[in-house]
Protein backbone atom coordinates (compact mmCIF):
# COMPACT_ATOMS: atom_id res chain seq x y z
CA UNK A 1 0.00 0.00 0.00
CA UNK A 2 1.33 3.39 -1.20
CA UNK A 3 0.28 6.57 -0.95
CA UNK A 4 1.06 9.73 -2.76
CA UNK A 5 3.12 12.31 -0.91
CA UNK A 6 5.08 15.59 -1.68
CA UNK A 7 9.04 15.50 -0.34
CA UNK A 8 10.64 19.28 0.37
CA UNK A 9 14.29 19.81 -0.09
CA UNK A 10 15.74 22.32 1.86
CA UNK A 11 19.86 22.69 1.17
CA UNK A 12 20.89 25.98 3.44
CA UNK A 13 23.78 26.65 6.10
CA UNK A 14 24.14 24.72 9.05
CA UNK A 15 24.12 27.54 11.04
CA UNK A 16 20.24 27.94 10.40
CA UNK A 17 19.25 24.00 11.48
CA UNK A 18 17.42 24.87 14.86
CA UNK A 19 15.71 27.63 13.22
CA UNK A 20 14.51 25.56 10.18
CA UNK A 21 13.67 22.39 12.15
CA UNK A 22 11.63 24.82 13.91
CA UNK A 23 9.33 26.23 10.95
CA UNK A 24 8.90 22.27 9.88
CA UNK A 25 7.27 21.68 13.42
CA UNK A 26 5.45 24.86 13.60
CA UNK A 27 3.94 23.83 10.10
CA UNK A 28 2.53 20.43 11.44
CA UNK A 29 4.67 18.09 10.13
CA UNK A 30 6.30 15.51 11.71
CA UNK A 31 8.88 14.41 10.56
CA UNK A 32 12.53 15.30 8.74
CA UNK A 33 15.69 13.97 7.86
CA UNK A 34 18.81 15.71 8.04
CA UNK A 35 21.90 15.24 6.46
CA UNK A 36 25.54 17.29 6.20
CA UNK A 37 26.20 18.48 2.71
CA UNK A 38 29.17 20.69 0.86
CA UNK A 39 28.62 22.30 -1.97
CA UNK A 40 28.45 25.84 -4.06
CA UNK A 41 25.47 27.88 -4.71
CA UNK A 42 25.22 30.56 -6.96
CA UNK A 43 25.62 33.28 -4.71
CA UNK A 44 28.87 32.38 -3.62
CA UNK A 45 31.21 29.53 -3.34
CA UNK A 46 30.68 27.57 -0.15
CA UNK A 47 32.42 24.63 0.45
CA UNK A 48 35.04 23.54 -2.44
CA UNK A 49 37.27 20.82 -0.58
CA UNK A 50 37.02 17.52 -0.31
CA UNK A 51 34.34 16.28 1.69
CA UNK A 52 37.00 14.15 4.18
CA UNK A 53 34.93 14.75 7.20
CA UNK A 54 31.67 16.11 8.20
CA UNK A 55 32.98 18.35 10.11
CA UNK A 56 34.46 20.06 6.78
CA UNK A 57 30.46 20.36 5.97
CA UNK A 58 28.85 23.68 6.23
CA UNK A 59 25.28 22.95 4.85
CA UNK A 60 22.99 20.93 5.79
CA UNK A 61 19.99 19.16 3.24
CA UNK A 62 17.00 18.69 5.39
CA UNK A 63 13.99 16.53 3.72
CA UNK A 64 10.27 16.89 4.74
CA UNK A 65 7.78 14.50 3.25
CA UNK A 66 4.30 15.29 3.78
CA UNK A 67 0.61 13.89 2.68
CA UNK A 68 -0.45 17.70 2.51
CA UNK A 69 1.33 19.56 -0.18
CA UNK A 70 -0.07 23.04 0.82
CA UNK A 71 1.92 22.35 4.33
CA UNK A 72 5.11 21.54 1.91
CA UNK A 73 5.00 24.82 0.44
CA UNK A 74 4.05 26.71 3.78
CA UNK A 75 7.62 25.54 5.09
CA UNK A 76 9.74 26.38 1.62
CA UNK A 77 7.86 29.91 1.55
CA UNK A 78 8.80 30.96 5.17
CA UNK A 79 12.11 29.54 4.95
CA UNK A 80 12.97 31.52 1.55
CA UNK A 81 11.23 34.71 3.46
CA UNK A 82 12.58 34.58 6.21
CA UNK A 83 16.62 33.64 5.28
CA UNK A 84 17.64 33.59 1.73
CA UNK A 85 18.27 36.87 1.38
CA UNK A 86 20.98 36.82 3.92
CA UNK A 87 21.68 32.93 3.43
CA UNK A 88 22.61 30.75 0.56
CA UNK A 89 19.85 28.35 -0.14
CA UNK A 90 17.65 26.53 -1.87
CA UNK A 91 14.27 24.56 -1.72
CA UNK A 92 12.61 22.10 -4.23
CA UNK A 93 9.45 19.69 -4.20
CA UNK A 94 8.90 16.75 -5.82
CA UNK A 95 6.13 14.04 -5.87
CA UNK A 96 6.36 10.66 -4.65
CA UNK A 97 5.29 7.24 -2.95
CA UNK A 98 4.96 6.81 0.04
CA UNK A 99 5.00 2.93 1.83
CA UNK A 100 4.41 4.18 5.28
CA UNK A 101 1.79 6.81 5.37
CA UNK A 102 1.04 6.68 9.20
CA UNK A 103 4.61 7.26 10.08
CA UNK A 104 4.92 10.91 8.89
CA UNK A 105 0.75 11.72 9.35
CA UNK A 106 0.03 14.99 11.07
CA UNK A 107 -0.15 14.51 14.77
CA UNK A 108 -3.60 16.95 14.89
CA UNK B 1 20.70 7.35 -23.15
CA UNK B 2 18.42 7.06 -20.57
CA UNK B 3 15.94 4.56 -18.57
CA UNK B 4 13.38 4.80 -16.71
CA UNK B 5 14.12 3.38 -13.09
CA UNK B 6 12.90 3.18 -9.69
CA UNK B 7 14.60 4.58 -6.51
CA UNK B 8 13.88 3.36 -3.23
CA UNK B 9 14.91 5.70 -0.07
CA UNK B 10 14.90 3.99 2.92
CA UNK B 11 15.26 5.92 6.19
CA UNK B 12 15.78 4.32 9.43
CA UNK B 13 17.91 3.65 12.74
CA UNK B 14 21.95 3.11 12.35
CA UNK B 15 21.59 0.17 13.64
CA UNK B 16 19.28 -1.39 10.95
CA UNK B 17 22.39 -0.79 8.31
CA UNK B 18 23.60 -4.30 7.76
CA UNK B 19 20.32 -6.56 8.36
CA UNK B 20 18.88 -3.90 5.77
CA UNK B 21 20.97 -4.23 3.38
CA UNK B 22 20.98 -8.02 3.59
CA UNK B 23 17.62 -7.83 2.44
CA UNK B 24 18.71 -5.86 -0.60
CA UNK B 25 21.08 -7.55 -1.77
CA UNK B 26 18.47 -11.04 -1.10
CA UNK B 27 15.87 -8.71 -3.64
CA UNK B 28 18.17 -8.98 -6.02
CA UNK B 29 19.69 -5.21 -6.43
CA UNK B 30 23.24 -4.74 -7.45
CA UNK B 31 23.73 -1.92 -5.37
CA UNK B 32 22.62 1.17 -2.69
CA UNK B 33 24.20 4.34 -1.46
CA UNK B 34 24.28 5.16 1.95
CA UNK B 35 24.48 8.22 4.05
CA UNK B 36 24.26 9.21 7.71
CA UNK B 37 21.44 11.26 8.65
CA UNK B 38 20.04 12.54 11.93
CA UNK B 39 16.36 14.16 11.63
CA UNK B 40 12.94 13.52 13.49
CA UNK B 41 10.32 11.14 13.44
CA UNK B 42 6.75 10.87 14.13
CA UNK B 43 6.95 7.90 16.59
CA UNK B 44 9.60 9.76 18.81
CA UNK B 45 12.37 12.17 18.58
CA UNK B 46 15.52 11.41 17.49
CA UNK B 47 18.88 13.35 16.88
CA UNK B 48 17.70 17.14 17.55
CA UNK B 49 21.35 18.30 18.11
CA UNK B 50 23.24 20.08 15.37
CA UNK B 51 24.93 17.88 12.81
CA UNK B 52 28.15 18.96 13.81
CA UNK B 53 30.22 15.48 13.61
CA UNK B 54 28.99 11.71 11.49
CA UNK B 55 28.90 10.09 14.79
CA UNK B 56 26.10 12.47 16.35
CA UNK B 57 23.71 11.05 13.31
CA UNK B 58 21.63 7.83 14.48
CA UNK B 59 20.15 7.32 11.16
CA UNK B 60 20.93 6.07 7.51
CA UNK B 61 19.53 6.68 4.67
CA UNK B 62 19.87 3.79 1.99
CA UNK B 63 19.08 4.78 -1.90
CA UNK B 64 18.13 1.77 -4.09
CA UNK B 65 18.41 2.11 -7.76
CA UNK B 66 16.45 -0.68 -9.67
CA UNK B 67 15.12 -1.33 -13.41
CA UNK B 68 12.05 -3.83 -11.73
CA UNK B 69 9.68 -1.65 -9.59
CA UNK B 70 8.41 -4.77 -7.82
CA UNK B 71 11.89 -4.61 -6.63
CA UNK B 72 11.98 -1.68 -5.26
CA UNK B 73 8.50 -2.57 -3.35
CA UNK B 74 9.33 -5.78 -2.20
CA UNK B 75 12.71 -4.61 -0.40
CA UNK B 76 10.29 -1.67 0.91
CA UNK B 77 7.70 -4.29 2.27
CA UNK B 78 10.03 -6.49 3.79
CA UNK B 79 12.17 -3.73 5.85
CA UNK B 80 8.48 -2.41 6.95
CA UNK B 81 7.74 -5.58 7.98
CA UNK B 82 10.58 -6.73 9.94
CA UNK B 83 11.16 -3.67 11.57
CA UNK B 84 8.86 -0.82 11.68
CA UNK B 85 6.92 -2.23 14.13
CA UNK B 86 10.17 -1.64 16.71
CA UNK B 87 12.16 0.89 14.81
CA UNK B 88 11.87 4.79 13.65
CA UNK B 89 11.35 4.36 9.85
CA UNK B 90 9.91 5.60 6.38
CA UNK B 91 10.33 4.40 3.10
CA UNK B 92 9.75 6.12 -0.45
CA UNK B 93 9.53 5.30 -3.96
CA UNK B 94 10.12 8.04 -7.02
CA UNK B 95 10.35 7.44 -10.63
CA UNK B 96 13.92 8.50 -12.11
CA UNK B 97 15.81 8.13 -15.40
CA UNK B 98 18.85 6.74 -15.23
CA UNK B 99 22.23 6.95 -17.43
CA UNK B 100 24.23 3.97 -16.87
CA UNK B 101 21.94 1.04 -16.80
CA UNK B 102 24.47 -1.25 -17.02
CA UNK B 103 25.53 -0.62 -13.26
CA UNK B 104 22.52 -1.69 -11.76
CA UNK B 105 21.32 -4.30 -13.12
CA UNK B 106 20.23 -7.90 -11.97
CA UNK B 107 23.51 -10.08 -12.44
CA UNK B 108 21.56 -13.06 -11.89
CA UNK C 1 6.18 30.54 -7.64
CA UNK C 2 7.47 27.14 -8.29
CA UNK C 3 9.53 26.44 -11.85
CA UNK C 4 10.02 22.67 -13.32
CA UNK C 5 13.86 21.68 -13.04
CA UNK C 6 15.88 19.04 -13.11
CA UNK C 7 18.15 17.25 -11.05
CA UNK C 8 21.27 15.64 -11.55
CA UNK C 9 22.46 13.24 -9.06
CA UNK C 10 25.88 11.78 -9.45
CA UNK C 11 26.87 8.90 -7.01
CA UNK C 12 30.68 7.82 -7.78
CA UNK C 13 34.05 7.62 -5.50
CA UNK C 14 35.50 10.65 -3.80
CA UNK C 15 38.06 10.47 -5.91
CA UNK C 16 36.97 12.55 -8.44
CA UNK C 17 35.32 14.80 -6.48
CA UNK C 18 37.46 17.84 -8.18
CA UNK C 19 36.64 16.52 -11.40
CA UNK C 20 33.66 16.43 -11.42
CA UNK C 21 32.73 19.59 -9.84
CA UNK C 22 34.73 21.69 -12.72
CA UNK C 23 32.61 19.49 -15.25
CA UNK C 24 29.63 21.20 -13.77
CA UNK C 25 30.84 24.36 -13.19
CA UNK C 26 31.99 24.58 -16.87
CA UNK C 27 28.69 22.92 -18.01
CA UNK C 28 27.41 26.12 -16.94
CA UNK C 29 25.31 25.05 -14.02
CA UNK C 30 26.17 27.55 -11.10
CA UNK C 31 25.91 25.30 -7.86
CA UNK C 32 25.81 21.61 -6.68
CA UNK C 33 25.58 19.59 -3.31
CA UNK C 34 28.06 17.52 -2.17
CA UNK C 35 27.64 14.80 0.89
CA UNK C 36 29.71 11.98 1.68
CA UNK C 37 27.95 8.17 0.81
CA UNK C 38 29.04 4.70 1.46
CA UNK C 39 27.23 1.68 -0.21
CA UNK C 40 28.20 -1.14 -3.03
CA UNK C 41 27.97 -1.19 -6.44
CA UNK C 42 27.00 -3.93 -9.27
CA UNK C 43 31.00 -3.58 -10.28
CA UNK C 44 32.36 -3.82 -7.38
CA UNK C 45 31.78 -4.00 -3.35
CA UNK C 46 32.26 -0.37 -2.04
CA UNK C 47 31.75 0.35 1.64
CA UNK C 48 30.17 -2.47 3.30
CA UNK C 49 31.22 -1.58 7.18
CA UNK C 50 28.71 0.67 9.20
CA UNK C 51 28.94 4.32 8.61
CA UNK C 52 29.95 4.97 11.75
CA UNK C 53 32.46 8.11 10.59
CA UNK C 54 32.31 10.00 7.49
CA UNK C 55 35.74 9.24 7.33
CA UNK C 56 34.42 5.78 6.28
CA UNK C 57 32.59 6.96 3.27
CA UNK C 58 34.20 5.87 0.18
CA UNK C 59 31.75 8.04 -1.82
CA UNK C 60 30.52 10.95 -2.84
CA UNK C 61 26.96 12.03 -4.07
CA UNK C 62 26.40 15.42 -6.26
CA UNK C 63 23.31 17.00 -6.73
CA UNK C 64 22.87 19.54 -9.36
CA UNK C 65 20.18 21.72 -9.41
CA UNK C 66 19.48 23.60 -13.43
CA UNK C 67 16.61 24.83 -15.50
CA UNK C 68 18.01 23.86 -18.52
CA UNK C 69 17.95 19.32 -19.36
CA UNK C 70 20.23 19.92 -22.00
CA UNK C 71 23.15 21.24 -19.07
CA UNK C 72 22.20 18.12 -16.98
CA UNK C 73 22.53 15.47 -19.79
CA UNK C 74 25.74 17.41 -20.90
CA UNK C 75 27.30 16.92 -17.49
CA UNK C 76 26.13 13.06 -16.79
CA UNK C 77 27.52 12.08 -19.97
CA UNK C 78 30.54 13.72 -19.71
CA UNK C 79 31.06 11.78 -16.19
CA UNK C 80 30.18 9.00 -17.83
CA UNK C 81 32.31 9.10 -20.23
CA UNK C 82 35.18 10.35 -18.88
CA UNK C 83 35.10 7.98 -15.55
CA UNK C 84 32.61 5.18 -15.46
CA UNK C 85 34.53 2.80 -17.53
CA UNK C 86 37.49 2.79 -14.42
CA UNK C 87 35.71 4.62 -11.58
CA UNK C 88 32.19 3.15 -9.70
CA UNK C 89 29.35 5.64 -10.50
CA UNK C 90 25.60 6.01 -11.27
CA UNK C 91 24.21 9.00 -12.35
CA UNK C 92 20.32 9.57 -12.67
CA UNK C 93 17.91 12.84 -13.64
CA UNK C 94 14.71 13.68 -12.04
CA UNK C 95 12.16 16.25 -12.50
CA UNK C 96 11.74 18.55 -9.96
CA UNK C 97 9.76 22.06 -8.54
CA UNK C 98 11.90 24.77 -7.43
CA UNK C 99 11.02 27.30 -5.15
CA UNK C 100 13.98 29.74 -6.15
CA UNK C 101 14.46 29.94 -9.58
CA UNK C 102 16.96 33.06 -9.36
CA UNK C 103 19.50 30.79 -6.80
CA UNK C 104 20.54 28.20 -9.72
CA UNK C 105 20.03 30.20 -12.83
CA UNK C 106 23.21 30.24 -15.51
CA UNK C 107 25.14 33.61 -14.72
CA UNK C 108 26.85 33.77 -18.08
Amino acid sequence: MTTKATRLVIVTEKILHKEITRIIDAAGATGYTVTAAGGKGSRNVRSSGQPLVADSYPNIKIEVITADPAVAKQIADDVAARYFDNFSGITWLDEIEVHRLHKFQRQG
